[in-house]
């Protein structure tokens, strides 16, 4: 066995006080989970949440690791998709840790994309009223995303993520490496949420981004950069505004759109997976706020141009299938948690690296914008 | 309209920093509940969680008051009873909320006992990942235990309370005057867990209710004292330790017992309901105690004799129906949270008022007490 340490490439703290926590960023990191869990909690015991494919791909390297530091584990697999975000699964796997018997101080390990880090740190959020968790992300997208923040959750029919709470992770162990095996389009997706960042307020990251994409898509060094750097980003909002009372929306940027866009498809995933709905809800964000003459047209077109040479959706028009109608997503953006008091909360832009909260965006407007980008 | 701060009698603060709030205890409270929420929160929208039995014996009392207030409200109504708290009415409520559209800034109003203020205030800490709420508890048990400290949730087949979150209120709402309404069973019931303060850390209060039962029993003056005071025991220990990780373990006394009764008795509310199962664990932990040498036995027979005087029960044989085996309660009692790396935790006692946690009981000392106590 190698030494831990030395495979940790990147450590990056999330500083919310009495719930902080650190990331973990490397290579081959699943054959030292036992290890890093261990130093962490001796002798506790761990509930591995994950779906069918993670489980397949990896479950044996991390069961193999566990077990050779000495640590008691059982597997809760559950499907693999967005349909897992339920509470009919979630009663499943809920219903499994405590039939474990485990403890508020043992472990749950959120193995897999975002579904399973937002279907079982909720299942610790609520189980014997918060057990102890690691987010052990193995998809782009949760790796830059949603295992940063402590947001857990499932779908209601009504919305997504409409169910959840605010748990935060005990620790965070991304292993670049299982990225290897994660499909191409999964992988772009993920990418989204990268650029996302650059977007919001890092225009020196975004930048680097158009320098260093190759690099990235190929998985060399730049790829452990751009996750380090997305984590260190997505960790200073977080940490700025732990509950979504101010700037933390700022990482919606894109995601009112991009809801919208999945509400409509009905998650189906061979249409529209979550990064691509995103990289379309960005691309119209910068749109949009071009119309209301708050971003120039060469950052739209700047970014347009990124998406497209690494291979991400830009409109509704790329989606395949049915275009939607103006009220089914004036719908679904009407339910999305940003609305407060009536008036639509969108975050807008001044330019790449410049977003803003804007909490009285005209539904009237939106509407308008929405029902011109439907007719290109 | 008579003045809202007249009615008021008392305000104890609960100190939980960011999460901090105040109790008021007064008389005719549930009147003015619409001007006072409005003072917190103008213009919020409220969702009244309530039973059948208390909807109809104030609900129109409390909707009046909104309504005065200017305040939109709706009513979510439960069936009475421990059943409620399920993951099934849970989702009820929760798909309520959200189906009427409202924010997290908007309120939920957790109004009745100990089975309403969980569950709304569950299903307030997982919609949205957080709404605000407001306790309004009408019984005695849930003015002075359950609208104290944040704890909320359901029951899972596998035990009692072991789905749920810590999720404070904004502000408790006590009314002293719809005791007035509440079955003297009920009544007596939650006045064993107002007993219960004295016997953890307060042997004064004990003394004095031995004095003042009387009055406390015919809703006198010294209801509203007792009433204060056990908020102010629960809010000083709860303020200590949040989410239980040592002293609010103190809480407990007589619950390890007490839910394993329950438990047996499959939560017949007919045989047994919660603060009767809590006078008898209370009274075996003494028992227990004193069989451990640890409490004397002049301590033991002064708190049976109190029970007894108030009209509650002291041991299982009280219990309507067969009695259970030793194996049934062990089981339950194994299941209980309180369980910590599979040694026993209980509260014992060195006496009134001189409680402590003990995280390293022997099962078959309990098992052996358990079979002797069964035999009487």
């Amino acid at each position: 066995m190698t030494n831990t340490a030395a495979n940790i490439q990147c450590t990056v703290p999330v500083e919310l006080g009495e719930r902080s926590y650190a990331i973990d960023i490397g290579r081959n990191l699943i054959e030292h989970a036992g290890t890093m869990i261990s130093e962490f909690a001796p002798g506790t015991k761990c509930a591995i949440v994950t779906d069918t494919n993670v489980n397949a791909a990896h479950g044996d390297s991390l069961r193999a690791s566990l077990s050779g530091a000495g640590l008691e584990y059982h597997t809760i697999e559950v499907a693999a998709g967005e349909a897992s975000k339920s509470s009919e699964t979630l009663g499943i796997v809920v219903d499994k840790l405590l039939a474990l018997r485990l403890e508020r101080s043992d472990l749950v390990l959120a193995f897999g994309g975002g579904v399973v880090g937002d279907l079982a740190g909720f299942a610790a959020a609520i189980t014997r009223r918060g057990m102890r968790f690691f987010q052990i992300p193995t998809s782009l997208l949760a790796q830059v995303d949603s295992s940063v923040g402590g947001k857990t959750g499932i779908n209601s029919t009504l919305g997504k993520n409409l169910i959840g709470a605010f748990h935060q992770p005990s620790r965070v162990l991304i292993d670049v490496d299982v990225l290897k095996t994660l499909p191409e389009r999964e992988f772009r997706a993920g990418y989204a949420e990268v650029a996302k960042y650059g977007l919001i307020k890092y225009p020196d990251f975004f930048d680097w981004l158009e320098q260093s994409h190759t690099q990235i898509f190929a998985h060399e060094s730049a790829l452990v950069d751009a996750i380090a750097k997305s984590c260190r980003a997505k960790a200073e909002i977080v940490a700025a505004d732990e509950t979504e009372a101010g700037q933390r929306a700022l990482l919606n940027l894109g995601h009112t759109f991009g809801h919208a866009l999945e509400g409509y498809t009905g998650y189906d995933g061979a249409r529209l997976i979550h990064g691509e709905g995103v990289a379309i809800g960005m691309m119209m964000a910068h749109e949009f706020s071009n119309r209301m003459n708050l971003c120039a047209i060469d950052d739209v077109d700047r970014l347009r141009h990124h998406l497209k040479t690494v291979g991400l959706p830009t409109s509704i028009g790329d989606i395949p299938g049915d275009k939607p109608n103006v009220e089914t997503l004036m719908g679904f953006i009407a339910q999305d948690k940003k609305v407060k008091r009536g008036a639509l909360t969108f975050i807008l832009t001044n330019g790449i690296g410049k977003a803003y909260i804007a909490d009285d965006v005209p539904a009237s407007e939106v509407s308008s914008f929405l029902k011109d980008h439907l007719s290109k």
